[in-house]
């Protein structure tokens, strides 16, 4: 893997410091290039060019099976993260009494829709951090006969904390509980494989690791459940017959039985093929490389600092480290005029180091962080 | 109004005659370069740039809201049409037996939201067309006191047919029933005024008569059903407090009081300010003006065809107009050899005219579906 050359391929690089890929990343030039291509040519050709689209959106969807170990019939589009972890609170049919497991480190979009399910009767049970940290034991005796459902981010947006899903899944199979992760911190940084992980839902969108455009999110639902979940949303897309649209007025239906059943109608088609263009970069480089270079500059600038609230065990973290300190919001503005992009979270400085970024990259934040101290 | 000067402004007329703004628009060159200059900048400057990105969101949620007479707080963003209907089947607390009321000419999206309710024991009416239209006399049949709920395209995609939403909204209140509109093949064609129309909801996107891109949808509630509507998927834009993202693990939220409760998480960014180009562009001719054009001409296609399946009384059309044939698909696909674009729907070839069509179009168009005849 040549950095520099890689780094070229990214035109922001050029003015800033970019480490901040846990808010919005940077776009590869070949990604760009992809959206305008699309949007250029709907521009001047104008008509519904359906089937290439859906070809594309095939390919897309392809894609996004390969990069995580699934099978294609196993993904629906969905605008983002939000909308998938909605579906698996819709189409897990609650009995009054039922419980769930989250924890109390997730971003608003993975506590939402749960808490909202207190209506229904269901209990939350929200497994306490210790000291930044969820451990296997207190999430095993959250988990009982009554739960259903247990949902954690792969990786904690706040602090970066990576939990062991794999293993989180064999409480939950013991349980006949269902395991859900909003796995948008984690995807593109660090491999995610389904099926070891043995999850059986996952909800995310392309615009952090993955260096995606905003817009486009997918969701994985495991094939053995496509059968029994019935989408909470139903449209053209839903259905197995969708090119057709001479059937107005129907009453009975076939839907697909893939997961597209799990999309609605239209769909950004000129992002989706963004998305594809950076998987195929990111399959190039190969994702256990892109893991290493990860992890080996998150532990840099966990060595750099004497402050990180992040785990510094390789294998609880992915990409990103928040330093604490007492005014992150002043520090990350006073960055960012000198063009160093990080993130204020949690008490903390939000770091983000993807494959591209440079150990000078680390430097020069350090050289800023400090040189506001004084 | 000076169309050719207009038609300038959209680069495919150059190579096409686009007849087909009921299937997906050609783009102003302006609402090109909007969203183009979004990615770009995201491309070069990379930073998440909320501040900037919200109030681009808030400045086209009031075009949007001037456009249809409606506050800017009873506007959400979504996906597409789909969502919306699909929002709609969700807040409303059905009871069993309770009834709604739709017709036998409506697209996929705007039945099978409904017909999936009958799994909660709700009643679908299916007013039938007569002749292709809705008759208002059979719609007020269908109505009675069990009913929650009357969802009508404002125009249909198949044959055109604009229905009277002020009429049908009287004969709603009589039962105190909601009023749902699906408003795709209208809005951008002719106007819509939900103040006067007396909807309770509409849902639509913006890659049709609008001229903006795919995967922009929006979504209108009315102001009094905000508070007792709860939505059925959360997200961080639901929240009133939305910008805060220091609150993870969140159990007691205060939801917008706004529509924008009904919005989850990542949106296109890129995407949304170009359909605020395009509202600048329609409301600087003006919705009359527009819908003066696209009336004279759907009716100049009316007297130069011997098959129109749709209404020539002006008030039961906007911009669509099905010529009936025997073989409609193999029309289109020869007609879009000679690059003529319009679509086969419903046993006929489906004509969209818009404001900046001219009588030479379709000229054309009947020379080449005159042509295949012989």
């Amino acid at each position: 893997m040549n950095i520099s050359r890689i780094r070229e391929r990214i035109p922001a690089l050029k003015t800033c410091t970019h480490l901040d890929c846990a808010a919005v990343s940077p776009f590869f030039q070949d990604t760009l290039t992809e959206m305008e291509t699309f949007l250029h040519k709907r521009a001047e050709k104008a008509s519904f060019d359906l089937d290439p689209w859906l070809q594309m959106l095939e390919e897309s969807r392809q894609a996004v099976a390969r990069f995580v170990n699934a099978s294609s019939d196993e993904i629906a589009f969905m605008l983002n993260t939000t909308e998938g972890l909605n579906t698996v609170a819709h189409i897990i049919p609650w009995k009054k009494g039922d419980s769930m497991v989250t924890s109390d480190l997730e971003f608003p979009s993975n506590s939402l829709p749960w808490f909202n399910l207190q209506n229904k009767g269901v209990v939350v049970r929200q497994v306490q951090n210790v000291e930044g940290e969820l451990l296997l034991e207190d999430i095993e005796k959250a988990i009982d006969d009554t739960t259903r459902l247990v949902s954690l981010s792969f990786v904690q947006f706040g602090n970066g904390f990576k939990c062991d899903l794999k293993e989180i899944s064999k409480l939950c199979k013991e349980h006949n509980a269902f395991l859900c992760s909003d796995i948008i911190q984690g995807l593109g940084a660090v491999p995610v494989d389904v099926q070891e992980m043995g999850i059986d839902f996952f909800a995310t969108a392309s615009y952090k690791w993955l260096m995606g455009p905003l817009g486009v999110g997918f969701f994985f639902i495991r094939k053995e459940h496509l059968e029994e979940m019935e989408p909470p949303y139903l449209g053209w897309f839903s259905l197995r017959d969708y090119e057709n649209f001479n059937r107005p007025g129907l009453n009975e239906v076939e839907l697909s039985d893939t997961a597209r059943k799990f999309e609605t109608g239209g769909k950004s088609f000129a992002l989706i093929g963004g998305l594809k263009k950076s998987l195929d970069i990111f399959s190039e480089i190969g994702v256990e490389t892109i893991e290493k270079r990860v992890l080996d500059l998150s532990q840099y600038v966990i060595d750099n600092c004497d402050a990180a609230q992040t785990p510094s065990d390789r294998k609880k973290r992915a990409g990103i480290v928040n330093i604490k300190h007492p005014k992150p919001e002043k520090v990350v503005e006073a960055l960012r005029k000198q063009n160093i992009l990080v993130s204020a979270r949690m008490n903390g400085i939000r770091v983000s180091t993807h494959f591209w970024n440079t150990e000078e990259d680390i430097d020069d934040l350090m050289h800023g962080i400090n040189a506001w101290k004084k």
